[in-house]
């Protein structure tokens, strides 16, 4: 059974983690989000599509989420000494894959086949595609103005109220090559529990890709980011709330109008009439294998039920 | 009295370790070598310079001669092993301050401002300067065609002989700021015991520093990088030998042409007539800071005669 994840971060990666436990990993496509995809000193960082290599690669640093295990820091701790703005946390491991990423860039490879091959070198069986190869970058409006994602979210912690979000480059952006075959050829389309507007808003930014999965012919599934209206992590509920009116599943569905048959959401949010959208209401907080894995089997039921 | 030193990388750098004993470091001005300067995944390394900032900065690996001192290397492990091209060695503190530099030249700053900066962040008294800010760089005629500078040095570790240097950007290159005013002001100009035709002869390059150094009032003085016919480290023996015949301290005189009035050698390398150039013959090789003073100090002996 092939299965298109669209993903984010920490949570997604943790989610597609469980998934590869219960399905054949060969057979599942993560399409990743780049819209919080930096330039660091010139260095293209890609936080997003580096969580899930890491945590994939069963490199990362579990308990923070995001970066690798038994990371040094070094090289920032020197950049900081001499003067260099360090908000952006780079460990020396960290350091190393974007040395790899920028010159395989420069010369003139494409990031879709830089992940690929990076993913085969941690001995991913799953493919991890980003979106796009085209440059597309999220913006941030806010009372202050419009700020580049990764001010806003890690130099500024997002504690600045979220107005709106913007993706640049998204009017143009094609989406990476082997991003719509695996959507066409997927037997289930999953939206992992990802912030809807900042890391699955980005992936759906691509025309494309956003027809794609309007005009499926097979069921897509959405897992909530939120439990008891709480995101886990980062400003997923304070965003819905601002942006939707609430951070319920229903308001989820909101961010999805027309892109999903189900969505899985946490027992702590109740029972919620989501029109034409099936709950699945389980236990959603990943805190081990088992529970990644039962949150992925809860996703994978929306196959059996006919949209 | 004001001192203007050009300088390479490693042998200079601890000549000028020597000189700073000897005289006071606040009015010595090391003038760098910047044609073998590379771009690694995009991040500007400028080797020499920043053997200078290590070593004057008491942080660099004293027996390695390049590099920090306590280094570690887990960037360059995570990019070979995710098929990077690995062959220029950068340490995980070490690209600390690349990251540090690219921002700041990203940013719009100078390479002379971000030196100056780097070296007072380090603590040291003299000042340390790129020939000029302009892009230069070096490149090695083999028989197989030019290379850059680091592919024929580091690569292939200068084994294809070298049939001819060029400096490419030469031509339109203009001193860094502060460069002509210390050689304006110099009580006396040296240069250290660098290779001359590729850690000197970049400096030299720069037109309107060889014109200062014609023209100038003050005496210059050479030491020379060979012992008993020998290069201390690197190619600059085969290079006399190839490009001017020999590897005594007359081939020495020869790449300096007008710009020397006295040279420093080594006993190991006899008597020999030098024209115009006074010898001043003492043991040159640099193994403690004592031999690295009084090596500063048979240069400095220069002063005292008139021209």
């Amino acid at each position: 059974m092939n299965v298109a994840v669209l993903s984010g971060g920490v949570g997604g990666a943790r989610f597609v983690q469980g998934l590869l436990d219960a399905v054949d990993p060969a057979e599942v496509t993560v399409i990743g989000n780049v819209g919080d995809d930096l330039e660091v000193a010139g260095l293209h960082v890609s936080p997003d599509l580096d969580t899930l290599l890491y945590t994939l690669g069963k490199v990362g640093d579990a308990e923070r989420g995001w970066g690798r295990a038994g990371e040094t820091w070094n090289a920032l701790k020197v950049a900081r000494e001499l003067g260099a703005e360090t908000w952006f946390q780079l460990g020396d491991k960290d350091l190393g894959l974007h040395l790899a990423r920028a010159e395989a860039l420069k010369r003139g490879e494409p990031l879709s086949a830089v992940i690929d091959r990076f993913a085969r070198a941690l001995g991913i069986a799953a493919r991890i595609l980003p979106a796009t190869d085209d440059r597309l970058r999220t913006w941030i409006r806010t009372a202050d103005g419009e700020l580049p994602f990764q001010e806003w979210f890690v130099r500024l912690r997002h504690e600045p109220e979220a107005l709106g979000v913007r993706f640049e480059g998204a009017e143009t952006a094609r989406p990476a090559r082997g991003v719509l075959q695996a959507l066409a050829e997927a037997d289930l389309i999953v939206i992992a529990p990802s912030n809807p507007f900042v890391s699955i808003g980005p992936v759906l930014a691509v025309e494309e890709i956003h027809d794609a999965i309007t005009n499926r012919r097979v069921p897509c599934v959405a897992i909530s980011p939120l439990i008891g209206g709480k995101a886990v992590k980062g400003p997923a509920d304070r965003m819905l709330n601002r942006l939707r009116g609430g951070t319920g599943p229903f308001q989820v569905t909101q961010c999805y109008l027309g892109l999903i048959d189900a969505l899985v959401y946490d027992e702590a949010d109740g029972e919620v009439e989501l029109g034409h959208v099936r709950p699945i209401v389980t236990k959603t907080l990943m805190t081990d294998a088992a529970s990644r894995r039962s949150l992925a089997e809860a996703a994978l039921e929306t196959v059996a039920v006919p949209r």
